[in-house]
């Protein structure tokens, strides 16, 4: 049981600390992207404040990043305690960030799709022909998010685990 | 201890028939959402098929909808069994139905408001002074999408706790 124990935390530790990095790197390639272009004879420029949708990416990333740091630390004090309360608590933390950032994704992804292949139906044109680099780095930033998503699912899992698991090896 | 366990269960019976109707009439306004209206002078039509994102909202709904009947059969028979690792089995459920219906509604709230207020920036102009039925019905199955994912979200942690305090209470 004690392994099996050892092999949770390590997880745990290792994807608080690839949500954190995975997050933050996504937080900074958003809140850095932007390009100007030439478009039809026209000065333009594209950022990713120009779009709701990205900024929500971009907050749900820092903010992430934010709570993975201080969830990390908590989880230091939560192994040496090892009372299933204070895993109920991380289980609660890693749900709603796990949730934040998947909207963000989401919400990013949509204008991303519109973005690259444009909607028709709608007159809306594409835009990544005229602004490929600020395009890749959004994909980079939504992939990167999407992998802190990730990890924080699993975490949540783990967490739920093993408010379960250290109730089952006390009884 | 027992009327906790009877409050729960009649929460958990609640939530499952609260998201069963809210994704069911969310997935049918959005796939009965078409609208069609001359535009400058043009014939041109609204349908939730020309997005993905609208799509994939549809989908997550009925797939929602379907999950919510199935866990609420399920739910009985777990209640009766009062096994924790059942309630587990419940959790898993229930997050992972959560994040999808999550997506589609994160995704579709993205593209609604380019549709409602445009995306100057990006050239992409407002279709909703012209399709106003057609956003009134997207805007209201997005609304209950909401709803739905807010219950999924209720579930989980219910889920999550009972899986806890069964044991908790067999110990």
């Amino acid at each position: 049981m004690k392994s099996l124990h050892k092999v949770s935390h390590g997880a745990q530790i290792f994807l608080r600390i690839f949500a954190l990095v995975a997050s933050a790197i996504s937080a900074w390639l958003m809140l850095t992207a932007e390009e100007k272009a030439i478009v039809y004879g026209m000065a333009m420029s594209a950022k990713y404040s120009y779009s709701p949708a990205f900024k929500f990416a971009a907050f749900a990333n820092v903010v992430a990043s934010a709570f993975a740091l201080l969830s990390l630390c908590l989880t230091f004090i939560v192994i040496r305690k090892g009372n299933p309360s204070n895993y109920f608590f991380l289980f609660m933390h890693d749900l709603v960030i796990m949730s934040v950032v998947l909207g963000g994704c989401a919400a990013a992804t949509a204008i991303g799709y519109v973005g690259k292949y444009g909607n028709s139906e709608a007159g809306w044109l594409p835009i990544c022909d005229h602004f490929t680099s600020f395009c890749n780095r959004v994909t980079s930033s939504v992939i990167l998010s999407y992998a802190s998503t990730v990890s924080f699912l699993f975490l949540t899992v783990i967490s739920a685990l093993n408010s379960r698991q250290f109730r089952l090896s006390n009884s």
